[in-house]
């Protein structure tokens, strides 16, 4: 099992799954809900539907399905997971999910951290940031081109 | 064989290849170059090995690999496409399409017109508009935080 917001899709989150995808034979993808998004990170740019969608045609991918609202480890009693694999830069406490886990009856569930990956790879706050910029870009040019006519 | 920039990966991409897909048994995406791009549209936000390399990891299709640079047209002498898969927006000449494979000895290539899909899908446009707003927010959202130091 992974999670993830998955919002603007980038070669990270592709790197991610592979990894994940790696340690076992079954990948479920819990793609986090716009309510949930909205409480740990921020407002989705994409609504929780496309990305569940988006996420699920990624070929280290064998289902993706959307987290529970409110409590985002109920999810666990849905996939019961034999292994959860975390992203290197997820904020989550890997003692609490093994907790979590225990009270639901599964034990032996694993957590694995996910390696660093080397490379110039996008997060999703690196694009925004260049999308910002070419917008502004796209601005001056307009300008240039009403100062032309 | 299909085509595009595939900037800010999004399912109306993943609808265009699903579709093209369903037309052969083997789905070859060329994806333009940077300097393609710009000529054509506009400067790409992600680069072209990411945007490559994203599309390669989408389960229709079989191999991404980089058009030419310069003559769009060149790409066709590498691939031997039997079908041509457009997608219902993109620009291209279908007329000039089939006179570019005879020239090259692919007399027998066929170009197709994906059909629209229904429903709100994101085109990358769309993407940069709502990026742009979510960032006006984090601004005001900024804005408001400095005032109550």
């Amino acid at each position: 099992m992974a999670t993830g917001v998955f919002d603007l899709l980038h070669l990270g989150h592709v790197h991610y799954l592979t990894e994940a995808k790696k340690l076992g034979d079954e990948l479920v993808v819990v793609v986090a809900r716009d309510s949930t998004a909205r409480k740990v990170k921020h407002q989705p740019i994409t609504k929780e539907e496309m990305r569940c969608e988006l996420v699920a045609a990624l070929k280290p991918v064998d289902k993706a399905i959307l987290g529970h609202e409110g409590n985002i480890y109920d999810i666990l009693d849905e996939v019961k997971p034999d292994i959860i694999a975390l992203g290197y830069d997820q904020a989550h406490d890997e003692a609490q999910i093994i907790s979590e886990c225990k009270k639901r009856g599964l034990a032996s569930a694993k957590v694995v951290r996910m390696p660093k990956f080397e490379g110039d790879i996008d997060g999703t706050r690196k694009i925004v940031r260049r999308v910002a910029e070419w917008l502004r870009m796209q601005e001056k040019l307009a300008m240039f081109e009403d100062e032309r006519v």
